[in-house]
């Protein structure tokens, strides 16, 4: 089984003077996909948790939707290679999707890609959790770094019922980070509406919809948003909050999933898309 | 012109207390490349430095080489769409690589692509630079975040000389920040050896590779390497330091291209390729 890190001889230069020693630097593996016997993507990763990070990648991919979608998986370590049987054809994926400059049909003209617009998903619950609640689970997120404490630069992601984390996975991608979380939801088939998401990283665009397609509506980050997720959280009735960080957070979209006496007013002053909650 | 950021509506909960704010965030901007009249890529960015960035990003994609290989270039900012004509056809570009894994012929395994192989270019020169001098240059730096200093999560890339900071390039993306130093280098035919990139992100394989593309020897970064990009600095003859944070700063490969009383001596000790100085 590979390790997430590996040791490497550095120079510490402080204060002018220089320390020979060895440090823990994290691990970048390249994993080739080969599906139904054809060479499909090649990604690079923390070698850990692969089976997940392998089917939430092909989810994220649109070329699965479950995990009955897949009849065989096997997983190489020592060459790095991944070989994934599905129960149908390989989805005709285009590399070169349109974009989509949509006329306004209920859905943002945040979504830039047609299989965006398609395959997003409007979070239907109204799961509520309050402020104190998610400032201890994101203590909870950070005494999870335990792998990659020393390595710096690697990213986290959990899903959390109010009770706890249930379940973290780390890697040098961000994305990756997600899809593993993704493909650990497909695999134990979870579909329990009261989750939230906790995330190391920045919320993009492309980070909301990967919260979107795992049907959850609750976001809680370390980082900064950027407008275009914000517009997709909106439109997609998903709970962005940033920052979250000692005892503050920023709550960016659709407060009133946030269980406080003083209701936060500004929900209908950033809104862009329909309202379907 | 665009803007970086924008303006969003935040309830702010601190200890309790729920502040209503407007808060900057970085704006996140789709932008579809037409080349030749054929839609070639839709990227998300920061909408500054356009023009650098597609140049930078054409360039990294193996589709232009120089800067005479554009005829022209022209960006609509209303429809987020980039027009560039070249001098030649678009050169066949697989999105299928194939993955090579090769027997060893002198340049690392830590080349997963074919193309990376071929590309990538070992950097002979010797420049030389003082701790002293890294320090200060990274202080500059970081005083160079003014646009993005309250959004957080953006990243930032800057060529320098031994007297400071030549230009610096901001985005959201960190591959992006570095397209953009690329394409500067290539619309303002830059060739001086004696040049350092700064980056404020994680030193990945694909970081690594676009250094060497830029014919730049020498990389200062706040963050953390990872083990493959290390192994390709080795070969590539780059000296990579990390975490140059305050006063101290990890020289992870090719320690001769920093000025010490005391010579780093664990230059041999990493080395999985060949000795190209």
């Amino acid at each position: 089984m590979k390790q997430g890190t590996s040791l490497w001889n550095v120079s510490r230069v402080e204060c002018g003077e220089v320390t020979e020693l060895q440090d823990e630097v994290a691990v970048e593996f390249p994993l080739t996909l080969v599906v139904n016997g054809k060479e499909f993507a090649t990604m690079v990763c923390s070698p850990l948790d692969l089976e997940v990070l392998v089917i939430g990648f092909l989810a994220s991919e649109g070329i699965i939707r479950r995990k009955e979608d897949i009849s065989s998986l096997s997983i190489d370590e020592d060459t790095g290679f991944a070989y994934i049987e599905l129960t149908k054809e390989v989805p005709v994926v285009s590399t070169m999707e349109k974009r989509w400059i949509g006329s306004c049909c209920g859905k943002s003209r945040a979504f830039y890609f047609q299989s965006d617009a398609k395959t997003a998903r409007t979070i239907m619950n109204h799961f509520q959790l309050e402020p104190e609640v998610c400032l201890q689970l994101m203590k909870q997120f950070h005494a999870e770094a335990q792998v990659f404490k020393k390595t710096g630069g690697v990213h986290q992601a959990s899903i959390a019922t109010r009770e706890g984390l249930e379940v973290t996975f780390a890697d040098i991608g961000r994305h990756n980070a997600l899809d593993k979380l993704l493909g650990h939801m497909i695999l134990h088939q979870l579909r329990n509406k009261e989750h939230t998401v906790l995330f190391s990283g920045r919320i993009s665009s492309e980070v909301l919809l990967k919260i979107s397609k795992m049907g959850i509506g609750f976001l809680l980050s370390k980082s900064a948003p950027t407008d275009l997720a914000l517009k997709l959280a909106e439109d997609l009735n998903i709970t962005a909050i940033g920052f979250v960080r000692d005892d503050r957070m920023n709550v960016y979209t659709h407060p009133e999933r946030l269980k406080t006496d003083v209701a936060p007013s500004f929900a209908e002053m950033n809104k862009g898309g329909i309202d379907v909650d």
